[in-house]
């Protein structure tokens, strides 16, 4: 079993780190917080005997060392960025759940046949710099280095000065570390364990995903001498596609869509505005589902009578784990005794990348009112602890194979 | 008759502080920018002879001496701030326009009974402080000095501090000087005097105006997780308000309503939008119309399912000008054979609030396309000068009276 308590002080530490006056955390990917998330990671992980390794897109790797070497280690791990007023659970817990594992290792004496890698991925959330998940998806393949090092977040920055800025551009190649498996503990992020009283997800895939980029342009114009009939109003425009993504997302259920972000230019009460970015997000469990609502989207704008550019800039395919690893994550919660049921992730993870290179599975506990991407976001120490000794439970499962 | 070309060269000239790579001009109230284009109006002014008196909101008053130093004066003017990305034309045309009345006055040894004020009002548009026409409005007694020096920007600098800085928080105290009568040249800003191929607009009176500040509440959630039924989305709920605010305007023609200002947070693409801030701008000719539209806006509010606070920050009244200086600029756009038109200004003036304490009137020219508010707002230089001169006309004809 492992320490809950240790487990707890560490989630109160890291949510210093961008920790805002309503208890969540502002840590955005590649700022000085991050910086001082990771410098505090991987200080943890040397104390305890690992070796860091740091590829060259920030990827971090603390690996503590198994019986056999000749053997890939067992990963482990998930994200310390945050949102923009995010919580302190989402992402972090899968990383601390690692060090805790490590520490239960070390005081316990065990030794695995396989190191245990602990990772903590570079930009899962997005937020920053598009797409999210892009640490694991340039390991894994999905997306290529030179193209994502060049991204810039809105205020020029690229990914590869922002990793150099704060230290973390490593020297080791994006890929070149293998795992003989990859197990994610995650909080929910949504409402399903809570209502069911369950204590244990067993993560059987993760829906897809795609992004849109929208830029609307009308013709700014004085918002007291310009008849209704001679507007070209760019906020009403962009007003109308945030409803028909609703509306869309609605005709499509499970699927699920949201404008996320908007900006208005030039922003003035009394000026008819010219401009309007949007950065929609439309998910589904199926490939298909995904695609009638981009067609369905693509028919609303071309509906609105504005000049719109809808460009569609990142996807992600549903993802289905490997059974076997799954089936570990299932026997654990039984053996622990823990209320377990089947889930979809609603969100994205990592995990979903490096589902293409090694077996992977993932671990979900609930959230408080299915809440994330909020700084009321919480699990109980209890919950927390929980899914960190089903991780154990199936590592060491993992490990006897 | 005025010196067009000179006129120009001054539009030229201010157009450079604040100048946008667009052609433009983003030069809000109270900014470096706004000090550069003061100082430099105030040089003018004084090479040409005039007294110089800045009150406490910051208005300058340039006075050109006349023969009876017993008659109060007679004022033109404007206001030298502007929108972001703003014209270079909507109120700095009213400003240089008295620049030039002095200057041909002084050329042509013209000592009229009255002295003659150039005014630049403080913060016409609204835009970084709320609400527009501030410094007349103070001036004339329709707001409270105290009240309007605490008001705060974006950045919760005050309209104190903002004055103190850029070295504009004037001796003498506001309203404290009386006009014969005050004449105010602007470019339309709006398309009728084009379509109707008219040279001067002969301003009857302004249309009434209400602002309207939205806070609305949601839910930050995760995107991709978040059931839509279970979903409290901000941005959701202001697209609502924003396609009303449009209905209630084509419902209530002449009236107009603008959605010109949005912001959300936590603003990532990601996150359900847990908060979105609107500024609404309703206008309508008469006192009862705009009731009206207040009364469907606050109905289509309530009407929505979400938490939203809506809270009336400012109105003016619809104002009517004095039928004899009205008739002066109409005379005087005869005696120079310029076709003109009587016109309702849609925009607010200076000159709306000043109607409150001085005889008081407006000439208008046109505005290219019926843009203002736009880095491509465009009269002639021909159109310009006719203006001046019917100003000019004007002014000898009331300094007759
Ligand atoms: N788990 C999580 O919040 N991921 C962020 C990426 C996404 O799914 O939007
Ligand atoms: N004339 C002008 O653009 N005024 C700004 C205030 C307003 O009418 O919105």
């Amino acid at each position: 079993r492992i320490n809950g308590d240790r487990l707890w002080a560490d989630i109160v530490t890291t949510a210093r780190f961008g920790g805002t006056d309503k208890g969540g955390v502002t840590r955005l990917t590649l700022t000085e917080e991050d910086r001082q998330v990771r410098d505090w990671f991987v200080g943890e992980c040397r104390s305890l005997g690992c070796t860091i390794d740091v590829d060259g897109i920030g990827n971090i790797f603390a690996t503590y060392p198994g019986e056999d070497p000749s053997m890939p280690p067992i990963a482990v791990g998930s994200h310390l960025d945050t949102q923009p007023q995010g919580g302190r659970f989402d992402g972090v817990l899968g990383v601390l759940a690692g060090v805790e594992l490590i520490r239960t290792l070390k005081e316990t004496g065990t030794v695995l046949r396989h190191g245990l890698t602990v990772v903590n991925w570079t930009n899962e959330e997005g937020s920053r710099f598009s797409p999210a998940m892009m640490g694991s998806g340039v390991f894994s393949g999905a997306s290529c280095l030179e193209a994502i090092e060049a991204l810039t977040d809105r205020d020029g920055t690229t990914v590869k000065t922002a990793l150099e800025t704060i230290g973390y551009r490593g020297e080791i190649p994006v890929g070149h570390v293998g795992f003989a498996a990859y197990v994610e503990l995650h909080i929910e992020q949504g409402p399903l364990l809570e209502a069911a009283a369950t204590e244990i997800g067993i993560v059987t895939g993760v829906q897809g995903v795609r992004w849109f980029d929208v830029s609307i342009t009308g013709t700014e114009a004085h918002a007291g001498s310009t008849p209704m009939a001679q507007r070209d109003d760019a906020l009403v425009a962009a007003s109308e596609i945030v409803l028909a993504v609703r509306d869309i997302a609605r005709r499509h259920s499970p699927g699920v869509g949201t404008t996320g972000f908007a900006t208005v230019g030039p922003n003035s009460r009394n000026v008819v505005p010219g401009t309007v970015q949007l950065q929609i997000d439309m998910r589904h469990p199926s490939e298909a589902g995904l695609s009638q609502m981009q067609a369905a989207l693509e028919q609303a704008v071309a509906a609105i009578d504005a000049e719109i550019g809808l460009k569609h800039i990142w996807s992600k395919q549903p993802v289905v784990f490997e059974p076997a690893t799954v089936e570990a994550v299932r026997a654990s919660a039984e053996a622990l005794s823990y209320s377990a049921t089947e889930v979809v992730s609603g969100a994205g993870h990592d995990a979903a990348h490096i589902a293409g290179i090694c077996p992977t599975a993932m671990i979900f506990v609930p959230s408080k009112d299915g809440l994330s991407h909020n700084e009321a976001e919480y699990s109980s120490p209890e919950e927390c602890a929980r899914g960190t000794d089903v991780l154990l439970q199936t590592v060491l499962q993992i490990d006897l194979k």
